[in-house]
């Protein structure tokens, strides 16, 4: 079954919000066992949708609309969908009590909400439980059109607890068999090269992606049809004993999370002390539910001052050999070890740019300190001139380099 | 002139990424004076990719195609390409040399590396100096085609260096103006009544448009046309008469860059303790180049030890009130404020969920603490049961609840 992604917005095509509904259904759809084929953006404007529609339902069975269902004039998804389907606007008593339901935490009924409650005759009305733009299920010649709102959250609520289960009850799937390594340590050109006989052989139907990420290659093997888990229970044998330890991960799973569940495991706690990635690694840590398990706390010690004050850095070692230095990093790092009393911690000092990089210390270049028990690594790496992608390849190398002194423990 | 942007990879269709670079590149584009009219992702298919540029060419002058020009098998852009426009691949020594430059700093030259040097023989090739992979650039019947690298750092530092300049050079195009208000304190339906009258009464070619965002709403005035400059600011003004203060930057600038601002105008210092945000109030402040101005550090007191030993909350207001309370707030920021020495500090604690929400504190319930030199305001907000938007709101509403404060000074 063939599915075809369409986001629609104005906003979208003159690039003021990064679509990131579209890969969350993606994602939900090919689990589901549908091959998303497109994802198509286009703008508030009747005649494109229109044109739209009547194209992607050439080559797909599913079209999954999000957008275009606010109360304000611009927001026309709903008015040239009736044209599209030729029917007309109709008021919703149901949908009006849904509307009351959802915003009397928030605000009372004004007219432009009530308006929602106006919903198109022929088609099947899915109360929008946490928002106020109801969701519209066209049936159309044994193909199926969704129109739901854009807002990422209501979309996900709306996909998880109504859209997905309708879809896979309507339609007999052949699901997708998928594997995914997280692998350190590879350029993607390196780790084509190491497994090009590997890849040479796969069975027929077989694919094989390589994902770079900042600091980390994923690597996604895939076929079509459960009837073939055998063989890929047999390739994935093959790739396992071709790259070892250089697997950190054998799903699709962020360095936060793959840390996260070893500190868990293993009932080990963390800290972190940070310049250069300025709260990031904490960040990302706490975005994993029940990191509070495992995540203790951190500085984030922009100012030279609070890595003297609060981390106890020398400030003679900082007039010494600079802030972006390995024994200020060290430093760093035992100092948040011992103010938390964690059992790992995690330190950052380096130059995230764009300005403030020297000879010695171009920008790029980070020291990062990781601590286990009584045992520390400090290492210098250089990154490039992005400060936003620096202080992403400092937080997953200081995650990895961390989870690497846990891996390899013998102590 | 109408421009589409086609991102091309199997990776994007199955969710295992998020697309941003095709939001990068329709603004960017929009600024440039060009109606993105359309966004694709499509698969590493050959014929998708050649029917999806046969069907684009038809509404658009310009196509944009970013990916499949890795070096391993999947990647098959180039290749495509040769066959769409009928030529073949030729070996390219400038594009080896380039090649050779970009990597010399990082590993030695492989086969498949190497390979990145055959470039289809009718076309004009770009060099990539942050990257391996060549740009090409091909002219067909008064429209254009590129197909540039997905990598993100690769697209944009290719886009402004090579691809926005060549293209404006080649289309005589007219701008496209555009002006952004970031609005405070309504919600998408309450503003829209608010100012229905200014809506209504706009100059013929004049579009405004609502963007919702965690905790503001974007307003986006915009119309074609340089001449329509003078009507532009008439309807400004007005806009700025009808809402005032509820207008906190005229731009499209994220929160931390108007706090940061704003703190850097004034010669202020800020530092933050964050419970429930994990340290992302610090996360987004820093992402900003230069905030190591004003933005002193952080302490990420995820633990109550934490608030405790660092921050010195009283750990009988902990048992007392729980950690989730006014008090804790208050005193998490001023001891911030005192630990740190600046002027300016937001706290927050909070069930950012999805667990540990109670009947007196359910999941999203969050305390902002703000204090701007010996005052300060402790607010309770009650936000919605995803872990992720309860974070990021109240990073925002932290920003903003201080940026009022400062805005509002009398002392």
């Amino acid at each position: 079954m063939k599915a075809a992604i369409v986001t629609i917005g104005d906003e979208i095509l003159i690039g003021q919000i990064v679509d990131t509904n579209s890969a969350w259904m993606a994602q939900n759809l090919t689990l589901a066992g549908f091959e998303v084929e497109e994802m198509q953006s286009i703008g508030d404007n009747a005649q494109q949708i229109k044109d739209t529609i009547s194209d992607v339902f050439q080559r797909v069975d599913v079209v999954l609309m999000t957008g275009g269902l606010g109360p304000t004039k611009d927001d026309i998804t709903k008015k040239t969908l009736c044209e599209y389907f030729d029917t007309t606007l109709v008021f919703d008593d149901a949908v009006l009590d849904n509307i009351r339901n959802v915003i009397s935490n928030f605000t009372s009924l004004n007219e432009l909400t009530r308006n929602q409650a106006y919903v198109p005759r022929n088609c099947t009305v899915i109360q929008n439980k946490v928002g106020t733009a109801p969701i519209t299920w066209f049936d159309h010649k044994d193909k199926v059109l969704v129109s739901m709102p854009g807002v990422p959250h209501e979309m996900r609520y709306v996909m998880e607890n109504e859209i997905l289960p309708r879809l896979k009850n309507k339609y007999d799937i052949e699901a997708y068999l998928k594997r995914v390594f997280i692998v350190k340590g590879y350029t993607e050109s390196a780790l084509a090269m190491y497994i090009a006989d590997f890849e040479d052989n796969l069975p027929q139907g077989f694919g094989l992606a390589y994902l770079p990420s900042l600091g980390l290659m994923k690597l996604r093997l895939f076929v079509r049809g459960e009837h073939r888990l055998p063989e890929m229970e047999a390739e994935v044998e093959k790739l396992q004993a071709l790259l070892g330890d250089a697997i950190i991960a054998e799903e699709d799973i962020s360095p936060e999370k793959i840390l996260g569940v070893r500190l868990f495991e293993k009932g080990l706690t963390l800290g972190t002390a940070e310049s250069c990635t300025g709260g990031n690694i904490a960040h990302m840590i706490t975005s994993v539910p029940g990191s509070s398990k495992y995540f203790k706390g951190s500085v984030v010690s922009y100012a030279n001052e609070e890595k003297v004050n609060v981390l106890h850095v020398s400030q003679e070692n900082i007039d010494k050999y600079t802030a972006v230095s390995e024994i200020v990093a060290t430093q760093m790092a035992k100092g948040i070890q011992q103010l938390l009393n964690v059992d790992c911690a995690i330190a950052t000092t380096g130059i995230a740019g764009p300005d403030g990089g020297t000879e010695e210390n171009p920008v790029g270049t980070v020291w990062i300190c990781t601590v286990y028990k009584n045992k520390s690594i400090t290492k210098r790496y250089q990154f490039g001139k992005y400060r936003e992608s620096n202080i992403m390849r400092a937080s997953n190398n200081g995650m990895l380099q961390l989870l690497e002194m846990i891996d390899n423990n013998t102590y």
